[in-house]
């Protein structure tokens, strides 16, 4: 079978392994490109940054071209003051002696708990055991896609092919969740390989237009992480003539991108910490693209329809409150809103009128695994889709003992 | 015992009682005073605003005094279209009837589900056998104080007495919370009654000032309602001069109404949907009023940390995360963080460093139900204190099936 895994594009090893930082699961993941790749990246909001995103942040700004990203699961390396940093650059040097590039041709991520220090002694030794399985295989690329983990049950990851110029170009994501998940401007952590070959700038550019309406517009507990990062290497090793400003190529490698990252991003939030269900919300007919996304994003971060939802309830009044207070503009007045899923659909709301409907089968509906909640506005012509997942017992009880 | 409920103050009287709204427990209460009071308010910023919100804001904007308030329990009254509000306007005829004033001299409060007209044949009828129960004693102040009441635990009220001019002035609140609960200008339901003689724009002006630092710093859920009041009538009754602008009394009469407020406030947060402690968070050395306020308020919001306070974890990276995103400015490279309680304190971040701290007495400290969060920035001489509870299994039950 053929290999769609994180290492599929052109040039690009990887691999995964359990080295110690956590107690059992793989907590490593080595992604290397043969070649240098350009290099972009999206990072989180948050003012309180972990050690690895100021220090990739500095990278991407930088324009330089990389050969390697190292990432641990388990510790965060957040609020970790100057050691975490140093312990940054200390993973970087390593990777680097290891692949012969310099240590700003490596980035570094981190995802777990905050306010701990990574244990180098454990870090250094890992990175070469784990760089000694660097392969071309689907296994390696899985092992990879698993090393990056914290909370999440099942492994995230996305492949994409398209043809530029009579020339195959390859494209592969990995990302993980699956708590402290409200991302601003980019997620957790993603992470994506392409053989294409595109200048660093048209690079960020598809994936800032990518992230708006992938990551962005996902959110599991409203809690923006510290560590939220995306980073895409372009190697270029496909051997595509260079793909140019508003070109047709761009336009197919950025779909190609973007398809990429919403099947990630989905993935997340369908993943979140203790859900059940994954929530979809469309609103459409909104006076402006803000307002489309404001609202639809405020009722994916509801705790009280979260909740409902959980307990297959059709509570449409939580979606107009949540509606309400999002700070978007809408006429209360005007709103149709409709739950639907493979069971079905009901019409809850018309003109903001309740709708008598059938309770038997409005539970059918919302007892599915994945659940639409489609609103309708009379005010412009934009809409915006937003995921989520539902707020759990087990949500709590993950949480309520994170770091034991 | 000294009578301290709602119908303390001279000139007001009070019932509760149930009267079929919800199957059990009490469900509509009748607030009235004997002579025309002033009237404040403030209400929900939420777009989506309940049909007795859009009625009680049209009265408390056009300064007219109030004799009365009608408040039901189990159903919102909120996204109910023209019969909604035409059933607020039956509902305010009614109690004007029976009680010889005009229907715009009566405010009307609703809560519960939300979408569901109320019964009135069931409310009309219900008015008129409660109007019958008016009284002055303590029992019909404590029934008022249950009538308004959801998914609450217990009952909340507060008394205060000030001496203004030789004369004694009381002042009465009582309040509902417990889900939808993250006040924008005002809070669930709250209800205050004195015998002050106070122009009502003082007392709107009075009211503005308190809501800011109470209501408006509690969040059980970060999900702001569509009902959200708090009324304030000042009958006079006292027989104090009339208080004036910039005076020693104003000042008396805005200190005792806030402790009212606040006391209130903190209640409901005590007794969140679901919630097992109260959580209090100051933040101090913030640049400006509206950092300290912003960074207080995130944190009590941010499902992560309520989580980690239900299991007794002294999860700090939680404090800082939910900081860093809230919107407030500080440095993050200077920021301390302690939790304590009756059972000791811990100090856990200094100077943004982890503190190694004693686990066995971080737990002890946590598990209490009264926590308090303190943290201190260099950026300035602003402090906030905001209010919240813990987020529980029990919280996702209530809100998984609510309806029913």
């Amino acid at each position: 079978m053929e290999n769609h895994t994180i290492n599929a594009p052109t040039g690009f090893l990887a691999a995964g392994d359990h080295i110690g930082i956590k107690k059992e699961n793989k907590d490593l993941t080595l992604i290397l490109s043969e070649k240098p790749a350009a290099a972009a990246g999206c990072f989180t909001q948050n003012i309180v940054k972990a050690a690895p995103v100021v220090y990739d942040l500095t990278i991407i700004q930088s324009g330089k071209r990389v050969r390697g990203i190292v990432v641990n699961s388990g510790i965060a390396n957040a609020c970790t003051s100057k050691q975490g940093y140093n312990d940054v650059k200390s993973t970087a040097e390593a990777l680097a002696a290891l692949a012969g590039c310099k240590a700003d041709e490596v980035l570094v991520c981190s995802t777990g708990v905050i306010g701990v220090t990574l244990p180098m002694d454990i870090m250094l030794p890992g990175i070469e055991k784990v760089f000694g399985q660097l392969g071309k295989d689907k296994s390696s690329g899985e092992n990879a896609a698993s090393g990056i983990l914290t909370t999440d049950t099942f492994t995230k990851s996305a492949y994409e092919e398209i043809v530029v110029g009579g020339v195959k170009v390859k494209l592969a994501g990995i990302a993980k969740g699956s708590g402290m998940i409200h991302p601003n401007m980019a997620t957790m952590l993603s992470f994506i390989t392409t053989d294409a070959d595109i200048p660093t700038e048209l690079l960020q550019e598809a994936l800032n237009a990518s992230v708006k309406n992938s990551y962005n517009m996902i959110s599991v507990d409203r809690d923006t992480s510290t560590n939220d990062t995306i980073l895409v290497l372009a190697n270029g090793m496909a051997g595509n003539a260079t793909i140019e400003p508003n070109s047709e190529a761009f336009g197919q490698f950025s779909t190609a991108l973007h398809r990429i990252n919403k099947k990630l991003a989905i993935d997340i939030a369908r993943d979140g910490e203790g859900a059940s269900k994954l929530m979809e919300v469309t609103v459409s007919g909104a006076k402006t693209d803000a307002d489309a996304r404001t609202i639809a994003r405020s009722i994916t971060s509801s705790n009280l329809f979260k909740a409902a939802l959980f307990g297959s309830d059709a509570n449409w009044g939580r979606v107009l409150c949540s509606m309400g207070y999002s700070g978007g503009m809408f006429n209360p007045n005007q709103v149709d809103v409709t739950f639907n899923s493979i069971a079905g659909e009901i019409n809850v709301l018309k003109d903001s009128s309740p709708v008598i409907f059938d309770e038997t089968l409005a539970e059918k509906v919302l007892s599915e695994k994945e659940i639409h909640v489609d609103v309708r506005l009379t005010d412009g012509n934009y809409s915006a889709t937003a995921w989520g997942c539902d707020l759990t017992y087990d949500y709590v009880k993950i949480n309520g003992d994170y770091r034991s």
